[in-house]
């Protein structure tokens, strides 16, 4: 259940960085001899090599793993990745960058589940600073990995945790855990999203709930039988 | 009050996509043919030339404009032109895309309130991606222009307006609106962030409240005294 990041550049560098700050587990294939020599002063788990390579990927645990995260500076290395790691692994989750937002439809249909396009991403983030520029900031604060005072998040209700059965007022969440659910997710109704959810909604089994508040609190929710979705 | 976007390539096009919908003004200046001739299709405002020219900035309205945005293809121009935009407009508000992050601070240096870097705003989707699958879905569609059902957006609380001198729970917030006060931020006091404030959290005039609800219910509280914040 580790991540396999292909490429280590600006992009796989940081999104690197932010798997370790999780803790979760990765290892990176790189065949640059400088970026190796970086994984190396850096303590992180490397394969050197061509991820295009079947041989590489399977040193790297392509079998095994969660999920595939591509960061190659090419988007047809970026397409031969995918081809080769879904046939590799049916169910791995399969994340790639484009450089070409227009090579978005090649990925998918090679394989990947989901694609993200920086140029793109950045022209939205560009237009929210103009547009609204408070709510960019609030969530550049409250998204930010290892933010100190408030965080979105998601919990996953277990089979027998306190809370499932009862309605959101029955919970008395935000007095419980000081943290208001902002959406809640149905995964037994197709992923069914149920946006700002009012106070007789009904916490079920295997829900997925949307949370604003204290990341202490998010342990709280662990500890009383809700685990972080993922 | 205009935006003056510099550089129509993808990340240009993609933001004056975003402000046209939300119904800005802007003039684009662009020197190719190719975009030029896109622009006329498209019936957008445009001047064309260097934007590296004074005389360019000017004829977009530089002396008047509200923001000025860069997107244009090197990070050499985009450092080059926020400087002249500075000198001719100490006011405006100066938004740049970099190429390269390390050129950050050049940016800055040179005069600009705000940059984005595409990688790394790209990098940090893809972790959020990894780590918080569902809040990425979830913010996804609440800040996509034009989401029908919920919005996350900002509202100033204008002088006069009814809410002003209520507390959340005076007001009857999530009744009276259908929608819930994620962040409070207090432009009396520099900007001071309220995050997920509790009931008893007295609304002030010029406070600018970060709002979850419906994009209708927005024009409600428009209509009562509250205008976007800009
Ligand atoms: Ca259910
Ligand atoms: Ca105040």
């Amino acid at each position: 259940d580790h991540y396999i990041v292909c490429g280590y550049g600006r992009v796989g560098q940081r999104l690197t960085e932010d798997l370790e700050h999780a803790g979760r587990d990765y290892v990176v294939i790189d065949q640059s001899d400088e970026e190796i020599e970086q994984l190396q002063d850096e303590g992180r788990l490397y394969v050197q090599g061509n991820a295009e390579d079947e041989d590489t990927l399977n040193k790297a645990g392509i079998d095994r793993a969660f999920g595939v995260i591509l960061a190659l500076p090419d988007d047809s290395s970026n397409v031969f990745v995918t081809l080769t790691a879904r046939e590799m692994n049916p169910n791995v989750f399969i994340l790639a960058r484009t450089v070409d937002h227009r090579n978005r439809s090649k990925l998918l249909h090679a394989g990947a589940d989901k694609v993200i396009a920086p140029s793109e991403v950045g022209a939205d983030r560009m237009a929210q600073v103009i547009l609204r520029p408070n709510v960019d900031q609030f969530l550049e604060r409250v998204l930010r990995a290892g933010a100190l005072s408030l965080q979105i998040d998601e919990v996953e209700v277990l089979p027998g945790a306190p809370l499932a059965g009862q309605t959101l007022a029955e919970s008395n969440f935000r007095q419980q855990y000081d943290a208001i659910v902002i959406g809640m997710i149905d995964q037994s109704e197709g992923n069914m999203m149920r946006f700002n959810p009012n106070p007789t909604s009904r916490i079920q089994e295997g829900d997925i709930l949307i949370v604003l508040g204290d990341p202490e609190m998010i342990r709280t929710l662990r500890d009383q039988g809700c685990t972080p979705a993922t």
